[in-house]
C-alpha cells in the first residue's frame, strides 16, 4: 500500500484552526481534527493551547491510515490569521451567526476568490472581532441553529469539495478499509486482513 | 416567533439512535443530538443509559430555538430495532466500513426504500451484529476513514436531505437567528435584539 498516489485533487487548499480549545474537552476537539483530515483538509492549528497529546493522538492516526496532515499546537491565533492573510489567504469563520451556506451564494463567493482558506472552527464562545472583516473574509452558517462545530465543519468540506473528498486514497496508509455492505475489511499493506464481525 | 411554521417538508423521517454513549463523554453525544435536531431528525433515542443531564441539556435547546424533537433514554437498543423493522422502518448503519456515499450508489438505495429510517450512531466499537442482516439494512460510511460520527451523521443528513434541512424554519422558536455577514443578530420572539459583536 506504499506510494499509493491520490488521484483526487482538492482545492482550494483548506488548514482549519481550532480556537478555544480546553484540555477536558478533548474528544471534540480530535473529532474536528480527524473530520478535517478525513474530510480534505490539510492541517489543523490548535491556537494557543500545546496539548502535545492531542497532538500525538491525531498524527497516530495519520501514521496509520496514511496522507500528510499536519498538526501544530500553541501559536497564539492572531498570529497564524495575520500569516495568512499576508500571503493572501481567506479567513473563514465557521458560525450559526453567519451567511446561510444553502440559502445565501456565499459558498460560490468564497469559491471565486480563489484563495486557499484558513478555517475558524470556533468552540462555545468565540472574540467578537472573529466576526469583523479585520479577520474573517467570510461568516458562514451551516445552518443558523445551534449545533456541533464537528457537523459544521463536515458539511462546509463536503460541499466545497463537491463531494470529491470522499473518494481520495491516502498516501502511505498502513491501513485502508475496503468497503463493504456487511462486515469490517481491513486491509493491512497490501494482505486483506479479515476482521469481519459477519460475512457478507 | 409563535407558530412560524415550517415551509420545507423532509421526507423520509429520521430518528438517530445513539449506542455506546458514556456520561464521561457528555458533549460528543451532546453534539450527536444537537447536530440530529438541527439537521433535521425527529429525535434522539440514547439507548440502555439513561443520562438525565444530557436529555435535559437537549431538551433546553429545544425549548428556545423551536421545533418538535423528542430525546429519549435509557431503552435497551435491541428493543428499538426490533420495534422499528415490525414497523417497516428501514435501519441505517453509519460506520466507516460501510458502502461509500459518494462512490457507492448506497443513498439512491435508501432513498428507494421509501422508509422511515433509524440511523444507528455508535462510538468507539459496536456490537459485531450491527452489521449483519439482523440488524441493518444498509452499513453507510461517510468515508472510509476514521474521523468523527457528528461529522458522518452531518454529512449523512445533508446529502438525504439535499440541503433542505438548512431551509427549514423551527416553530415556536423563542430564539432564532438572522444570518449576517457580521455579527451576530439573535431575534426574541417578535424583537430583534441585536448582541453583535461588530457592526455589519
Amino acid at each position: 500500500m506504499r506510494a499509493l498516489k491520490s488521484m483526487v485533487e482538492l482545492v482550494p487548499e483548506i488548514v482549519v484552526l481550532r480556537w478555544g480549545h480546553r484540555p477536558r474537552d478533548f474528544r471534540v476537539t480530535a473529532h474536528v481534527g480527524l473530520t478535517a483530515r478525513a474530510l480534505g483538509a490539510s492541517g489543523l492549528i490548535l491556537s494557543d493551547i500545546q496539548d502535545f497529546d492531542l497532538q500525538r493522538n491525531i498524527l497516530n492516526v495519520v501514521k496509520n491510515w496514511g496522507g500528510s496532515f499536519f498538526v501544530q499546537v500553541g501559536r497564539p491565533w492572531k498570529e497564524t490569521v495575520q500569516e495568512w492573510k499576508k500571503n493572501r489567504g481567506a479567513i473563514v469563520h465557521l458560525t450559526m451567526y453567519g451567511e446561510n451556506l444553502e440559502t445565501s451564494d456565499v459558498l460560490d463567493r468564497i469559491r471565486k476568490s480563489s484563495k486557499n482558506i484558513l478555517l475558524l472552527v470556533g468552540s462555545q464562545k468565540v472574540p467578537a472581532e472573529f466576526y469583523s472583516r479585520d479577520i474573517s473574509d467570510f461568516n458562514v452558517a451551516v445552518g443558523s441553529q445551534p449545533h456541533s462545530e464537528v457537523a459544521a465543519l463536515a458539511v462546509f468540506l463536503d460541499r466545497l469539495y463537491k463531494g470529491k473528498e470522499l473518494k481520495r486514497k491516502f498516501e502511505d496508509a498502513k491501513l485502508s478499509v475496503m468497503p463493504s455492505r456487511r462486515g469490517k475489511r481491513v486491509i493491512e499493506n497490501e494482505k486483506s486482513c479479515e476482521k469481519c464481525a459477519s460475512g457478507p
